[in-house]
């Protein structure tokens, strides 16, 4: 057991709120600060890409007896549906059988963890302001207003889960020998919406991710509780088929009625959605170190931000928690040595996740709607259902296995050379499922 | 001619100096700032690293007449002089004859410069602590502390010139789609001293570069104007030879003694300069943009802090106060469209020489110590003398030519692979100036 600790977490977002939880039940005092208002009291949209939680994030729930819980307010999602520009629609699975993620509104997420922590005796304290913190007292610094009164705030230790643009990490970045970096996406993302039926069912299968993949481009369409689905067109800013040019009700139209036909029954608000919402940004974040001494701690999108397209940026978050939780339950009050560890441990695998979703963007708006991929990815299974000992799809890895990022990507890419050597057999398309195939990648396995 | 402007440049180093002379030159008002004191009133020294000027740095000074002043205070130096471990000297020339770079102290020159600025009209207010500006009105805020009471002061541009940790890229990087990043090196920094002799002779060659290169560490020494050199340990902060691993008086000796045993004499104060002086760390940083519509530009350091390897660090600020002045000569007041051509233009050509300075560390600290890597250096200069048209080696076309920075680097990067090719002939040392070499890369140059 650990010595009470005052403890501050900086940000009541999904992976701020989880800590508090773990770190509450481990007998310490937990405050939560946000600058923003109760997300309970207001309504959120208009910038949320829907969530998906897999196995890093079940875990992380599970090991705090919390996953029945979140598992009520989420949708089974076992398979991609591709629509393909000429109306086609290609179901693929994402897994063996039973394997699924679970389809999550980021908002009713969010509220549902406040109140759990709540539940648990956390104290959240909303609409506070921290406008920098010294690291040395872990003295929180909190005012209306930057150039303002402030007011000091001392705990035993803080940790910064506020985020992309945190401000805890913002005061370590301005120390000598501290890595940063910051790049924004050549894309950008727009929130649009299905509404439900007039029963409250969905318009389209409600276990699919649905993709519209147009090459650079894409529409994406995750089903919500309610009926709805919440859905992402990603896009350059600029360029051919940019955000950029369209500007006008009718260039948005003509867009649509070109690349995205099937959608028009579906999407009935487009025009006012698309004119209403904000086109955000898309950020990756690297930095080292995620810790100073045995006081501060930086732990998810605050350490390690990356973009959407795995589906792992919660899920990445909750297994930092994992994690330390396990650094936590090996060192007990040596919190020097629990935070050293910890960062050692997770920051190859938060580079690792971080390179693997930028990769996927591609592989989501253009390979989905590649024949040849598609046949790669069939044969990938088939000889993964024939030897699951010898083969796991990447995919399968990060989404449904605890393996460690960094080593996922490591095997992936090992695979991904062997399938390009199957991919070129003589009429492949033909011998997909043939001996000679099965053969040439168990030879390529002995290695 | 362009309308007058009141311009604040921000950074009263180097490039901030200059800059600040060519736009007086051009009509502005300018008002240079700095936090620290006027340097021309203090003792400036423990850590730097001795300047290099080389022919970018030189055409900006020629363009507005001030190469003659900085010429009397550098002194040429035209070669390599390579101190093994074992005892042996060796000297490379860096170019053909009359081809040297020249060594200055970078307080003299920072001096000369000022006195320089305030005779063209340019105004410096000292000890002026900027520690915000406002983007969208260039407005600079001053105060005696981050917290206190702050001064505005508005003008009609703001260049930032005030370094790698510039606070004007630190407002700047508070923007959406601004990408930064800096990456602090596992190398460190520590100035040492060679005195001049009683005479005031040079106790080496003064125009000579003295590499002492130790693999992952080395001992750099370049000339001073009074008969001092200023040398410069490089060395890993931690790891088997280290900064880290020297504490004491006696292991600081052994180390001297074991790896550099010809300094003896001429570091008299070896003890003493090395416990006096700091440890300083070395960064690399990149960001984009430079500029912020027509109001704000990053220049130099602020824009893009390199490791000194190259001896490019201030040529490369100075190279771009020579493009943002052919930017003005081509836009007039179309200020906004000089700044985005000036940071289109520089962009890429930063990244070239921040990758090239990084990979010289390697050249410098070991590659100067293998005999075949001397042996393609000679290859290279006799190919370059007897085909001048054909072949300009690397380090010539960063240093003594006008060649955009990105060009050499992609040149350089083709000249290698040949020379990798040359390296693998048979009976290389015996054949170096055949027939056969020359033919082979004369054959490897068509494409």
């Amino acid at each position: 057991m650990q010595t009470p600790q005052k403890i501050a977490v900086v940000g009541s977002g999904l992976v701020g709120t989880l800590l508090a939880i773990y770190l509450k039940k481990l007998g310490h005092t937990v405050h939560v600060f946000d600058r923003s208002e109760d997300i309970r009291t207001v309504q959120f949209s208009g910038r949320s890409i829907n969530l998906v939680m897999s196995n890093r994030g079940w875990k992380t729930l599970e090991d705090i007896g919390l996953e029945d819980e979140i598992r009520k307010i989420g949708i089974p999602v076992d398979k991609r549906g591709i629509h393909l520009q000429d109306g086609t629609f290609v179901a693929q699975n994402y897994g063996k059988d039973g394997d699924a993620i679970f389809s999550l509104s980021r908002g009713v997420l969010n509220r549902r963890m406040i109140d759990l922590a709540e539940d648990a005796g956390v104290e959240f304290f909303f609409e506070q302001r921290i406008w920098d913190i010294s690291l040395a007292t872990a003295t929180l610094h909190i005012g209306e207003t930057e150039r303002g009164e402030w007011t000091d705030l001392k705990y035993d230790k803080v940790f910064g889960a506020d985020g992309a643009f945190s401000r805890i990490r913002h005061r370590m970045q301005r120390q000598s020998m501290f890595d940063y970096s910051q790049e924004f996406m050549k894309i950008g993302y727009k929130e649009l919406n299905i509404p439900a039926n007039a029963d409250g069912s969905h318009k389209i299968d409600k276990n699919s991710l649905h993709i519209w993949p147009r090459g650079n481009f894409m529409l994406m369409g995750l089903s919500n509780l309610d009926g709805s689905f919440t859905c992402t067109l990603f896009m350059p800013f600029v360029g051919e088929n940019s955000f950029e040019k369209i500007k006008t009700e009718t260039e948005l139209a003509q867009f649509f009625e070109k690349f995205f036909p099937d959608t028009k029954e579906i999407i009935p608000d487009l025009i006012e959605d698309y004119f209403k919402n904000p086109t955000s940004y898309l950020v990756k974040m690297k930095c080292y170190p995620w810790t100073f001494e045995d006081k501060i701690a930086l732990i998810g999108d605050s350490a390690h931000a990356i973009v959407p397209f795995y589906g792992q940026g919660m899920n990445a978050g909750f297994e930092d928690i994992t994690i330390l939780n396990e650094m936590i339950s090996k060192y007990g009050d040596d919190w020097e040595t629990i935070f050293k560890e910890y960062e050692i441990s997770r920051k190859p695998n938060a580079d690792a996740i971080a390179e693997l979703a930028e990769r996927n963007f591609m592989e989501m708006s253009s390979k989905t709607a590649d024949a040849n991929f598609l046949l790669q990815k069939k044969i990938e299974k088939w000889f993964s259902d024939k030897h699951p000992d010898k083969w796991m799809p990447l995919y399968s890895r990060v989404t449904f296995s605890l393996q460690p990022y960094s080593e996922a990507l490591a095997i992936g890419d090992f695979q991904n050379k062997i399938m390009e050597e199957v991919m070129q057999m003589e009429n492949i398309e033909g011998q997909w499922n043939s001996v000679e195939v099965e053969n040439l990648i168990l030879e390529k396995l002995k290695v």
